[in-house]
């Protein structure tokens, strides 16, 4: 049963993988059998090699992640909004996020869920804090 | 089927409600059968009159809250992180929160869940910004 500072070190670990381009220490964090929904409504990925692919494309394409706030725990559960900072033709995209993540009893993630939507994707302008 | 923009003109009535101390306006905001998981693992709030009465109690002691970024919308879900903030036993406490709000098609709330736990409340220090 993970304790709520363990969840908040697999999200920072979370973050702090994309932060090194590492997607293979991002599906280290996952059951082997763990499923990634993101966004919600999309196919699940599922299982570890889909899950170091799925990360592999995203950290391939520049994304870093910024927590936004502290990460709430109940239940098992992790849930932590934060933002994406990636750049899409030439321009610095920023995606609003609140991702859950569902732990098994051995302190891995068994389920992500990504909520956010087109209109969470603000382009930013030249200049401007993102 | 609620747009982006209905759904987060229902959060920003929901937190306007609480500012006015107003338990039948957040009670208006939900589906006549809706339900209400407060924190998860709570044994389910379901129905107008039972959701009327929950507010009612958690306005009554004086609960008020705060966005703390932008709202995620996707598929008739809204996800928000927000604080509450609300006086207990003399001293102030900040609750760190993240609701799921579920949407019928009529663009009622159908579904709410609230997450955040134990680790997520906080003694505010006087004089500090809560």
């Amino acid at each position: 049963m993970p304790t709520h500072e363990q969840m908040v070190a697999t999200v920072k670990a979370y973050v702090a993988a994309f932060e090194t381009a590492d997607p293979d220490a991002v599906a280290a964090l996952y059951a082997a059998d763990a499923t990634v929904e993101d966004p919600i409504g999309s196919p699940l990925v599922q299982g570890t090699d889909a899950i170091r692919e799925f990360y592999r494309h995203a950290i391939g394409v520049g994304a870093k992640l910024r927590l936004e706030g502290p990460v709430r725990t109940v239940k098992r559960q992790a849930v932590f909004p934060f933002s994406v900072h990636v750049e899409h033709q030439g321009r610095q995209q920023r995606i609003d996020v609140i991702d859950i993540f569902s732990f098994n009893s051995d302190g891995r993630i068994g389920q992500m869920r990504a909520y956010w939507g087109v209109e969470n994707c603000h382009q930013v302008e030249p200049g401007a804090r993102s």
